[in-house]
């Protein structure tokens, strides 16, 4: 039997609604399939707590279910992106804990890196001014960051006594800016200026700091509008061949791409482009 | 015993000459140990098919077993390097092919990479105007590129519908130019330009429109006049080694450089030195 | 049992003092707890030998166990860095070993780089002039490079008839700068500037000749000064995570993060910052 497209028939159970997800601890929106995060409480920069980390994880992990959120642009309100960990609220307590609340922290953060690896959806960051500890490996673990030139990014964890491996930063970051200048940011934690991260390749983009929050959508607006099943097996591969010899992540791919093929849009590009139309694509 | 360098006696009935190779699909010359491939319907922009993926996977595969040819370069005809699969005599009929059938493509056409990094000789390609799709592969499975500023480079599967996880592009792209500047072009398909291909590592110089494939073939020259048995042992230890542990990767090195001292060129490479002579290197 | 911070309490029998070392193929001192080697030939451009390999291995495995050297900086006398294993009292031997004799001798440099990256010091190399073969991997193999516009970084296995994958540099140098440029660099043996090694990732910074090793020293002495338990744990964990899946990676920080948690360092960096003052780290 050859291949043929048709209705989408999804499994039944595993779909849920996240248009109209309310948050507790951040602003939340989602307009034309794509979600904004803004972390919001912009006097403090807009620190983390235990309960936003928590409700962060159990977000992105919702959206690997959501069929109406195609992609996802996290921000920081007021002018910076997150200035991580509270000290009086995250640190303070972390002092206090016995050793499985110690670890029971750090994998719910690293939770949260995982949830945002894993869910299909592609992740935008939009960084201005301070984004540091924890936020600056919320903008590392997304997919792409644009940033603005007076933007710090900040992995200082070692200025609290701690290491640089928190949450997948000794993973993560070499392979975005290479083993020299990560080794440097994590043993120093001291800040990546915008221009340095654009050029590092931490930033895929330096935008002015009134159009960061606004280009960033309009990017997530995109690829919302592209092939999203396909997008979340680029995301799914990109993941998955981390650690693959080259052979089998050519073999990975090859089955991967044969289930892109059998794709409604796979079809639709390729009608349009003989018909000479835009195709239309609904990620299915 | 010592070991004693020595004549060369080459394993019987694994040896081929591929000088005289010809081509249905291609151009293919050979001058001074080099290859060239040329890919040659520049009114299509030289666009790949069916016929011209097996054919390319074969002659890299028979490459592993040449004598002859040391070094190759891989270009396009009249301006463009390659388009890529072409949307009528490629997209089309896969839109009509079962599972099975797009599983042997998406595999044909990965095998093709495989050969490209199984063969010893170093590949080096000679990029002008479009690079595109497959064709963006090509050069990205070489080993070197030279390109033009001109060139536009897209891995732009995502504009027909499908994933940038096409023959090995998710884990050899991001090991190139970095994590976060090849997940950009992966879910966009935009066009990477030739100032930012050199700037990101992708090409490793820029060269005059008229000049590249000169260029690319004086390069390949070179190394054909090196030392080719411990180029291909260059060449194996940077696909071996891809996701190796650093320790095992120093042991994996001990082993293939100790089989490298115990080659003639290294031999006439210190009799060279010492007679302050250019050393001559023959391959063995 | 809440964890609570105390004196420490280490290990009996696993603890050395490396501060009085005496070197006989180098020169080394201690200050401020970092400690400095300086490759000291410099009439020859500071080559290595048997025995300084040797040597250089030995300290570094010696210094896991130091308790009064808290980072390491290497360097070269007299303007080069180091111009790598000698041409008459290292090539000329090795073309008389057996297989045997050229694995010992191949395993002996790889474990002086094994040995790097083992020690939890982090090791800053300060390059200026020649720094080649054995002595580009010196560089290579140390966590952070300061180097000059004028040094010329050459892995010239290529030049002697042997491969670019001498003592781990096919894993070590495209996680550095790129696969491409990395590939272009081990095939040829050809020098990278000053400049293209500080645009590529390579040096971190590039100083003044006559001021490269105060720099460096400086950049160790800062090091030296902060959490350097938790230094060690980066240290390691960039090691540790080179191959890990990225989900499996982000488990093993959370273990290590919270042992870095359970710290005096951690405990003295809350309680600073409380008091508005500068923490005072110790390493425990």
């Amino acid at each position: 039997m050859h291949y043929l497209p048709g209705e989408s028939h999804r499994l039944p159970g595993s779909r849920a609604s996240l248009t109209d997800y309310q948050s507790t601890h951040f602003q939340y929106a989602v307009q034309d399939k794509v979600a904004t995060i803004t972390l919001s409480r912009p006097e403090r920069k807009n620190p983390l707590t235990f309960e936003s980390y928590a409700e962060l994880r159990d977000l992105f992990r919702a959206l690997s279910h959501a069929d109406d959120v195609k992609a996802v642009v996290i921000t920081g309100a007021g002018e910076n992106f997150c200035s991580g960990g509270d000290v009086h609220e995250i640190i303070g307590p972390l002092t206090r804990l016995d050793m499985p609340g110690l670890l029971a922290f750090t994998r719910m953060t690293g939770d949260l890196v995982k949830a945002m690896r894993a869910c299909p959806q592609p992740i935008v960051a939009a960084v201005d001014g301070v984004c540091a500890g924890a936020g600056a490996i919320l903008a590392l673990s997304s997919d792409i960051r644009y940033g603005t030139a007076r933007s710090r990014t900040a992995f200082l964890f070692t200025r609290v006594g701690l290491a640089g491996c928190d949450m997948g930063a000794c993973a993560l970051l070499p392979r975005v800016i290479g083993q020299g200048r990560a080794a440097e940011l994590l043993y120093t934690g001291r800040a990546m200026k915008g221009e340095e991260a654009e050029r590092w390749g931490f930033f895929n983009r330096l935008c002015e700091p009134g159009e960061v929050l606004m280009e960033a959508q309009a990017f997530a607006a995109q690829l919302a509008n592209g092939p999203t099943f396909a997008h979340g097996m680029t995301k799914k591969m990109l993941q998955q061949e981390w650690n693959m010899g080259v052979d089998e992540a050519i073999e990975a791919e090859a089955q991967a791409q044969a289930i892109c093929m059998a794709t409604n849009d796979f079809h639709r590009a390729y009608h349009a482009f003989v018909a000479k139309e835009q195709p239309g694509f609904e990620g299915d």
